[in-house]
């Protein structure tokens, strides 16, 4: 293969200006790997008048992404701008239905309708590739697809959205709380226009359920991914994990046992000395775990210019080689309905409330877990001035509902103020 | 593609028999993955009647790996007996010869052999791939050859000799000397039938010589890497290096700029809290530096039966799946003789020096430094209860030529007892 390959690509913010660069700057370098030129035929993006800090005069320029998608100068569709409806899944569809190869950063589109974009390709015999999707510049969706592709796995694990890395780093470092520190993360641009997909673990959810389809063979299946943010984790309780020797992190679980996939993105306590707890600010970490490969841990920056340019010239450069892959790892029709788990394995729990400071209130806080079958492996009870007791309970292992269950328990003691903080506790 | 791929697999060690382990197990997910059933036809090791711990009855037996590697019934010729010469050499070239296929954990074969296989390779259409002779179950070739492949790369690091990083952990958290923490590991059979193989650094030297010519696109050149054992790091080493925030790693460092290829092997201080301080054990750890990525860090067993095995699986997959890539990125004759640098890039050292105890001795050592342009960042002596001191230096970035320079001074001075112990500090 010596004929040139043809980009079009859809959408020119950061990442496609990266790959816009990438390409004029290495273009020797890319041919000799791949044994043949990697050229762009055409871009698109709403305003062709914006200065871009790139030259964009050698590329016909279209202003609507289906009819850049579906140009008979494209042989491969790059979708650089997001949202799971609309444009980009018109574009998206319009390509694989005209025999293009797609190339995306989109985590949401393909979280949510993967399965038929997958179908949809295999039927034109043509690929989907979305390692930008996925822990930016990190190639982990090559490395769970292929280079683990021996491997039964067993459970995939990641932090995912680094600007939530970077508010959990920077509270415990700081000593400042949740809502200075988001302030902070605003002001300094890493927030998305709608902060709850970063804080609320939405975008790292996203990739979770990408990850969790390829390494389980399942169908992504976003909708069962249980979902909690970064919005009630406390100062108090970045101290506590680290008095406690941990770390609290957003991580993303994926898991799959008898009891079904369980499928995670929740506030977690992690080993501070493990991999995972000593991950510092924006940078995104996975760790695989199979069944010959015990673990691999993948470490790099989340996001960026460079970064997701280079995991979206990862996939085109795989197409220039000729390398075709189903789009999840396995075809489309032989992935399973993800059977959701209804209960979690079981786990240590953290569990922080303010409790009344009267006779007999411990007694029915440990009633009420006891009731649970949630049994006590640590408590502290901290020095306070008010009538109210700040108390610290780590549990044995018990399963997400028998934690539920002592959680609704402690709400009908009347001794306890408020709704207790309760995390799990992620064993590496 | 629903023909199986059919696999000759010579050498059935440890490795070896986690290969036949993994296709016996995963047999229908292998199939699910690739598309074709994934089976063995034929093996070769020296003794058949050796009880191995798995059936190995249903795959035709051979004493001859040539005659293995030129079957009709083997497409994949995998080649796990280890050695840069003799019947891994032959069969190899046998194999390809013939038009096979081959996948290799061999990395003595290849960092001394690989030109000429590769380019044999290439002229019969036949791919090598050898992830399982790097860093162990670590996809660190893939990640190079293909995931990055979209960037200028700038830097590859390793700690790639489990073995070198356990004793070296070991010395620091028992506080016992080299000597009784080598014969410890040689108890516990870590060490190679000739230890220099680990120790001497020749094992890891193999493997970032591989890594080297993926990265730069240069014949793989081992008689290029400077190689340095860990047998002269004491335990005061290792002391000091924590005193001032650093561990000792043998770390190998693959590095190009205006001076040339640079290939080091060596013990390096690196930073005690960076990703590759903190690496504990026998886990290895790849770092690749690119343009366009910033910097990728990836973390694994480098040994063993299962993460090794994976990673000739995940190569045996990948033909499977029909990816054809050259050896080493891009076509054999393409790469550039690598042009060894004569000096490395600066940096900072460690000098640790017995010093003898009288008047004017310090002055001599700070002259011997002076006139070879080392400048002195950071010096301390210590209590002493006999006549020789032990003296501490970290330079200001100099050369190693200007290292070597500063040592020829201060082994002329008279006052210095024995060799100084250099080490490069690295930045991460």
């Amino acid at each position: 293969m010596t004929e040139p390959l043809r980009l079009g690509i859809a959408g020119l913010g950061t990442v496609g200006i990266g790959v816009v660069k990438i390409i004029r700057r290495h273009a020797a370098l890319l041919e000799a790997r791949t044994g043949r030129p990697v050229v762009i035929s055409a871009v698109c993006a709403r305003d062709a008048s914006k200065d871009r800090g790139v030259s964009l005069k050698d590329y016909a320029w279209e202003t609507d992404p289906v009819a850049l998608a579906t140009r008979d100068d494209v042989d491969v569709f790059v979708e650089l701008m997001g949202g799971h409806e609309g444009p980009a899944k018109d574009a998206t569809q319009a390509a694989l239905a005209a025999g293009k190869d797609v190339v995306t950063a989109n985590k949401a589109l393909l979280a949510i309708h993967g399965q038929a974009l997958a179908e949809l390709a295999e039927s034109k015999g043509s690929v989907i590739r979305f390692e930008a999707a996925v822990a930016g510049g990190i190639p982990v969706i090559k490395s769970l697809l292929e280079g683990l592709a021996g491997n039964e796995i067993t459970r995939v694990m990641g932090v995912m959205n680094g600007t939530c890395n970077y508010i959990l780093t920077r509270m415990e470092t700081s000593g400042l709380p949740y809502a200075t520190v988001f302030k902070e993360a605003d002001d300094l641009g890493y927030l998305e226009a709608d902060p709850t997909l970063d804080v609320g673990g939405i975008d790292a959810g996203h990739k979770l359920a990408l990850l969790a389809s390829i390494a389980f063979g399942t169908r992504p299946a976003f909708d069962d991914v249980k979902l909690e943010g970064i919005q009630r984790i406390a100062i108090e309780d970045i101290r506590h994990a680290a008095d406690m020797g941990y770390r609290i992190k957003l991580l993303g679980v994926a898991q799959r046992s008898a009891r079904g996939l369980e499928q995670r993105m929740t506030p977690c306590l992690v080993p501070a000395d493990s991999p995972l707890g000593q991950l510092e600010g924006g940078t995104n970490m996975v760790v695989i775990e199979g069944d010959s490969i015990d673990q691999v841990v993948l470490r790099g920056p989340g996001a960026g210019e460079g970064p997701t340019a280079s995991a979206v010239m990862g996939d085109v450069l795989d197409i220039a080689r000729g390398l075709r892959i189903a789009t999840f790892g396995q075809p489309a029709e032989t992935l399973e309905p993800a059977p959701s788990a209804q209960t979690g394995l079981p786990a240590a729990h953290y569990v922080r409330m303010s409790l009344q400071d009267k006779p007999g209130a411990m007694a029915k806080v440990a009633a009420a877990l006891g009731n649970a079958g949630v049994s006590i492996h640590r408590m502290r009870q901290y020095d306070h001035t008010t009538t109210i007791a700040p108390v610290l309970i780590v549990t044995h292992k018990c399963t997400s509902s028998m934690l539920e269950q002592a959680l609704d328990g402690l709400d009908g003691t009347g001794v306890v103020e408020g709704a207790p903080v309760a995390l799990r506790i992620e064993e590496l």
